[in-house]
């Protein structure tokens, strides 16, 4: 557990980088990457409407083919993460939860934005201090 | 006052924590627990045609009366706040200036964006270094 | 180079902070001063279909000269920036790459949104451990 004030700082900082620079792989759509980010036995839960992807190959996977539908309409995503709250558990996990927002512009200057979702994962950190993302549940604001 | 640089660090990242937590207790329509964020004597300006909300209890009361126009019309609001900037004051009150932008979700992917904001809070640290709000005032970008 | 977990976590937390403030003075039209968070001999290429403005003064110019066209039509942009990722390069400059996404207030709630835009800034802290934007590449992801 995260007692020390400059610990907390420095895995909360940790997870911002983390964020930022597994979103920027999932915006560039690259699916092998991006599935890099979550463990082994990762999961991915980001539709009620889809199965869970369980491992790396199945979350790279679905990465893929969700982009399927960009492929004769070219656009560029972007996904917003902000408001990160996280919890130290007893059993060396981090919970964390934070809003997520899609923007997709195509050739207009104006995106297209939605959905707004909250987001719940539960990170590890490695032997060597690297995060991962062991599991993600998102939950779009619609639904 | 502030001088050392991890010392910055560290009450930087513990307001970043400290509005995310905040936020996710408003936007969950926790008009206690929200409140309890604020100082005793705490004061909430929201909105320029509205009187400042003065106290936990007014404070508590002002969240819960917003949100009785939902009451036959489901939303989920999400509030993201972001661009914080800080000064530590003289007295040992910390200043902060942020922008915040409300998102609106019905039952359609598409969220209804604003009003933008500028928020200007005062902060204090409790003797347990604990971030309380002593004041806010809302200014909508619109108006 | 940056091996130290602490000190990179500061460099993040200052870099956000530099955002944060850099940002302010741009949405208050405080051309200048905007201009004097760039070095001496700072690149600003906003626009892929302008030059890119060299120089402080160009600089300044170039943030006037945009704000010529809401002259008779006032409005308030604020530019969030996001998912801010970051590189120290062997040379001690800082390559960030950061989501960048303008709302633009006039009397209604709703603001207008848009652009989305990826940036890409070379940072150099000075001899006082002050950051500074050396260029800025701002790529409009509706282009």
């Amino acid at each position: 557990l995260i007692t020390d004030t400059t610990t907390a700082t420095d895995l909360y900082v940790q997870i911002q980088r983390f964020y930022a620079a597994q979103i920027h792989l999932l915006d560039d759509v690259r699916a092998d990457d991006f599935a890099a980010t979550f463990t082994e036995d990762g999961e991915f839960s980001y539709d009620a409407s889809r199965p869970t992807a369980r491992g790396r190959s199945a979350i790279a996977q679905a990465v893929i083919g969700y982009n399927e539908r960009f492929r004769d309409d070219p656009v560029q995503r972007r996904h917003w993460l902000g408001m990160i709250d996280f919890r130290h558990q007893e059993d060396g996990t981090i919970h964390t939860t934070f809003y997520a927002l899609v923007l997709t512009t195509r050739k207009e200057k104006t995106p297209l934005i939605g959905p707004s979702c909250v987001t719940r994962d539960v990170l590890i950190l490695d032997q060597d201090g690297r995060l991962y993302t062991r599991s993600r549940i998102v939950e779009h604001d619609h639904e």
